[in-house]
């Protein structure tokens, strides 16, 4: 059987590189960003102050690999299947790795995913399109602003799972019993309502079909903090490759908050 | 009728200087904590570490005396009917204002409060007895650890309300519902099995009547993070006097997370 502890190993080893979704069900993933000690108060506060698309699982300490909470003993600097750098807010690099870009000033920040969420979805029969696909999950920047905190401001991003309206109505119920994993949807329906000009086209991840009779629903997604990091510009950043998550030893339910 | 905005104005004119349990309710009570913005981010950090005690509400920008969030247009230098102020862990001083002490690198964080739920509490016709009993909620230091967070580490510190294990129970239902105060307890019974020595010696607040029949039941209480202050020993800091609580624009249910 698949556990998070499988999935580590083998993004440690090179074997996996790629997304994430429908892995080690039951077992919590997590977006992560990596900045200097000297930003993380604002990133917390950024992440205090947006709940919704920021739920925190896990900080460590400046210099420290290892979520002590999330996942004792797993290497933040090798477990994920792939990761971004960020210089002055431009993306530089997607290694597999960032062991030779490592900073001792780094603080890691593991914040709530979406995926957790989407196993309660498919137990309950409310299609999860990205992973019938098998394709990673399309996400949108919206127009809907984010409270700022200190240096750090920018656009709520959004992921998206198409439905109908009575599977988006059981699919808010089942969603907002996981507050740390984006709680209930954002919005439905139209998406240039919240600044979303082609739905065929997302900002990250792939574009999925959206059958007819079927609305896009959206949720407040875990890539929200890379659109402020590109707009706050850090002089260093690491972040998870969108859908590319690290797998933690939380379990599904304890995201019920 | 009186509201959260009328106890403010009491508290700033000093018509008030009591503690604020069972007043404007429905009105959400804050427990606060301001420190220099160079002690933050241990501080945030231990509140997102140790969530049970110490449950964010409202974070404030340095020098920012406004809680934007949790009560716009609120002056936190002199909306608290009663302060603390701290040097190097000591405290020096009680005053009902603290704008001659003010600084401008002063971070505030609002930390939710048991009293939260002792009005749901009451609508189910539980017992809160230091509401009967017109006195200050028993508060004590445990021997539990907190989750340490860069300078900052000490004991839980807990709130007790004395019921029949029938109530205990029916309580434990309720609060758990409320997860951003404190939700369900942490403890019930045998004061000792968690470090204290004297039910009748609280070591903040007032001691109230445990009746015949009843247990001692415990939550997790917002004074936590001063106990963690006497510790850690930041230059400067300002806190609520225990029991006098910062009186917010937030409304109970929106406490449910």
């Amino acid at each position: 059987m698949q556990t998070a502890a499988t999935v580590r190993a083998a993004c440690r080893t090179g074997r996996h590189t790629g997304p994430t979704p429908g892995l080690a069900a039951g077992f919590v993933q997590a977006n992560l960003v990596m900045l200097p000690k000297d930003w993380a108060f604002d990133f917390l506060l950024f992440c205090q102050r947006n709940p919704k698309p920021c739920p925190l699982l896990d900080v460590t300490d400046a210099g420290d690999p290892e979520p002590k909470h999330a996942a004792p003993g797993a290497d933040l600097r090798t477990d994920l299947p792939a990761y971004r750098v960020w210089k002055n807010g431009e993306l530089v690099a997607e290694p597999t790795d960032v062991r030779d870009v490592w900073r001792a000033d780094l603080v890691s920040f593991l914040i709530g995913c979406s995926f957790t969420f989407e196993a309660a979805l498919i137990e309950r029969g409310l299609p999860v399109r990205h992973v019938e696909q098998n394709r990673n999950v399309p996400m949108y920047r919206t127009n809907l602003p984010c409270r700022p905190a200190g240096r750090f401001r920018g656009p709520l991003v959004v992921s998206m799972r198409p439905m109908t309206p009575a599977q988006a109505v059981e699919a808010t119920r089942v969603c907002d019993g996981f507050p740390l994993a984006h709680g209930a949807p954002i919005h439905f329906g139209d998406p240039t309502a919240i600044g979303i000009p082609d739905i065929h086209r997302p900002d990250y991840g792939e574009a999925v079909d959206v059958r007819a009779g079927e609305v896009p629903v959206f949720w407040a997604c875990g890539v929200t903090p890379q659109a402020a990091l590109a707009e706050a510009r850090p002089p260093f950043a690491i972040t998870h490759k969108p859908g590319h998550m690290f797998l933690t030893e939380l379990r599904d339910h304890q995201m019920k908050g």
